[in-house]
């Protein structure tokens, strides 16, 4: 009995188009990525089990894909599993490699990840990641670099988008002078909801949460500041400079303030013309970003962020490289796809097949072609012979089908007259070549 | 403490230098596979571990790598493994969706496979394959192309080979004619070794494994067999049409010979360069290959087979789609690279870095060329500008490291005069450029 033909959940085939598709994104940011000097590496699929466990919190833990162990040994090799993300083995190697890297280090990177999670609309069990990361340098350059990247990516894709900036530094400091450290994620939380619920039932919320009404008090100015950038800028430093109602100082927070003020003015004096904007609400990561944190949304097409990163500074600490400080920003090619679809933005011709069908007349009219067809292909013309003579009618199809632009029909009457016929499948304009003339016929078909 | 940094047994990182190699072999292949109209598809790292079961022997079976499956619905969910090779998933991806492609389907599959192998020199646990198939079509024109672009392969990588062809029909014939027809491989065997250990040694052999010595003598005429490429076919004819001790006829040999002779007919008429010798010996993969049999050779390099693949009548049967021929060839990418290290072929710059490094001389020169940066990235020109600002020493040596060609420094006086002074690394030369002139720095850069 025949066996049943399906896929994981979960997971995907991709056709042709998709193939097309993809590597029309892929390509763009690879070849972004090289403009600006990181190169590529790769690394497995497996990683030993301890290498990824505890690395993404308990609920990554649990999502991790294990492999079992196969062969006489079993019982003695490391247990693996499959990769959860690039950043963890980025780490991994460079620790592993550092005495062959040089310093700043920068790479690129664009493999598959797996995670055990629930499947559902655009949540998938094997996805694509494409990061860039330097490490080996804390100077803000090298986010003005990440910017700039995230900038020309989506130019090239000629998708809208707006990068959201926010650091962790500062995060903690609204945490310090609240009197509250330990409740980043609480007041992050609250300020993200101010525009939708309001003063009131942010700050009720709040107190719900255990923050008291003083900490509610110091986070007012906060949740009620209006005004351009500069101005939210020297209210937050007059607030981590003590001015607040707790009247704490926080170092903390006064340091994110002048990272962030560092890496707005290196974006202003590079010229970069993305839209870029402070939000204190961004704090995905929080768990190791300890620095600059982005995220970038579509302007033009309802989806969640199509890519993030930030700064984090121990990331290598935990594989015995401590205090090396890096940053990196993650692309996410599934949902930059589904945006590239929603907004109709592909190229066309992206999908197009080969330039040429010789059709198949029988087999010494094929014999005939042949030399003429691998002419075509050195010249670096993608050349099809269809491998089976039979109705006309299935040959067109499969042209069509295809996306192939040319058709050269060749029966008795050309090989004895010595002629190439071509025709051209959109125009519906036929030509007749010298059979010997291959510069004409290259000509033609290169247009 | 720290953790350990390794990567299990029989898995590699790949540094950006050897990526860039690998990216060379994969980038020509594709570029190959493209020109004679082969589309890219792509499956899931994982199958359902039904669809890879009993598809490569026992043996095979033990090789694969299963996953545990994880989550509350673990128990209800089919298991699954690692991709073994990408002929089984792909002869399910077109049984599943065979109602959206267009036949012959002619694909290219460029990813990674998994084997729980016993680690060895040169064999490795997770390692890439590049496959081009055409499945739907019967024609030995699809048996051509693959020949045509063994040529094109490796013509573009400038290594000489040797292409070796044999025919699973004919060996079956052999088996027929000797009277018997399940001992093809022990046959297969003794044919193999006939010049190393020469006639008599040969005929022992085979009467040790069970041929009687009726079947050694009708076999003893193609291991004496000497003369060029049509002699030994009239010779085989004759054989399989009745003309042996056995008097057997062989329908199958005939075909065998049938297919031999067209396919070595189209390989003259197309004009193909590369060195091709039917080689009856030849008969990897026996169990499902039932036509032509492809193997090529390095000739200027000793490494196994670098490429190899055939003819398969049945491969979608067991997935429920009969009587569905296909032919395809694999390319082993990991001996390709071992080759052309080996011969030192590999082109010059396939490593280099950036073309361009700003040195930093600090906050306020960096401000100063950010922009002239940002204008030569948007005209291709990878460039990247050092993040820290400190010794001088230490940015040429960067700059060296990662083959960077052109460094440009600019102080304090520079900015004041308005210049941008730009130093070719491995000429020494140096120039200088009024800094709005981006025009005459592109067309330095681009030398």
């Amino acid at each position: 009995m025949a066996q049943k033909t399906s896929i994981p959940k979960g997971t995907r085939d991709f056709s042709s188009a998709e193939m097309a598709r993809r590597n029309y994104i892929f390509d763009t940011i690879k070849g972004v990525f090289a403009r600006f000097g990181y190169s590529q590496i790769e690394t497995p699929a497996m990683e030993n089990l301890g290498t990824l466990l505890g690395k993404y919190g308990e609920e990554g833990d649990k999502l991790l894909y294990r492999i079992q162990n196969s062969g006489e040994k079993a019982a003695l090799a490391p247990e693996k599993g499959l990769r959860y993300d690039l950043t963890v083995p980025f780490a991994r190697f460079v620790v592993q490699h550092r005495g062959e890297l040089s310093f700043p280090f920068k790479r690129f990177q664009i493999q598959p990840v797996w995670r055990a999670d629930r499947p559902q609309k655009g949540r998938y069990r094997e996805f694509y990641q494409c990061d860039a990361d330097v490490i080996g340098s804390r100077s803000q350059l090298c986010e003005l670099e990440l910017v700039q990247m995230v900038e020309q990516v989506f130019a090239a894709l000629d998708i809208r988008v707006l990068l959201k900036i926010n650091n962790r530094k500062l995060l903690t400091g609204l945490a310090e002078i609240c009197g509250f450290p330990e409740r980043v994620v609480d007041i992050t939380v609250a300020i993200d909801k101010i525009d939708k619920i309001g003063l009131e039932a942010v700050e009720a919320e709040m107190m719900e949460k255990g923050l008291s009404a003083d900490a509610v008090a110091v986070l007012r100015p906060i949740l009620l500041a209006e005004g351009d950038f500069a101005s939210k800028m020297e209210l937050m430093r007059g607030l981590m400079n003590g001015g607040s109602a707790s009247g704490i100082v926080s170092q903390e927070g006064l340091r994110g303030l002048d990272e962030i003020d560092e890496l707005f003015g290196l974006i202003s004096a590079a010229g970069v013309k993305l839209p870029v904007e402070l939000d204190l609400s961004l704090a995905r990561g929080l768990n190791y970003y300890t620095g600059a944190i982005f995220e970038v949304k579509a302007l033009d097409w309802q989806i969640g962020s199509i890519c993030g990163g930030g700064r984090y500074d121990n990331l290598t600490g935990i594989f015995g490289l401590p205090d090396v400080s890096g940053v990196g920003i993650s692309f996410g090619a599934d949902r930059i796809y589904d945006v590239l679809c929603g907004l109709e933005k592909y190229p066309a011709g992206l999908e197009s097949g080969a330039q040429l069908l010789f059709a198949n007349m029988g087999a010494t009219e094929v014999h005939s072609i042949l030399p003429l067809a691998a002419a075509l292909r050195s010249e670096g013309i993608s050349t099809e012979v269809y491998p089976e003579s039979g109705k006309l009618k299935k040959q067109f199809d499969y042209a069509q089908s295809k996306g192939i632009a040319f058709i050269s029909i060749n029966g008795e009457n050309e090989i004895a007259a010595g002629t190439i016929n071509i025709k051209n499948l959109s125009s519906g304009e036929q030509k007749s070549f010298p059979a010997t003339d291959t510069e004409a016929i290259l000509e033609y078909l290169r247009g």
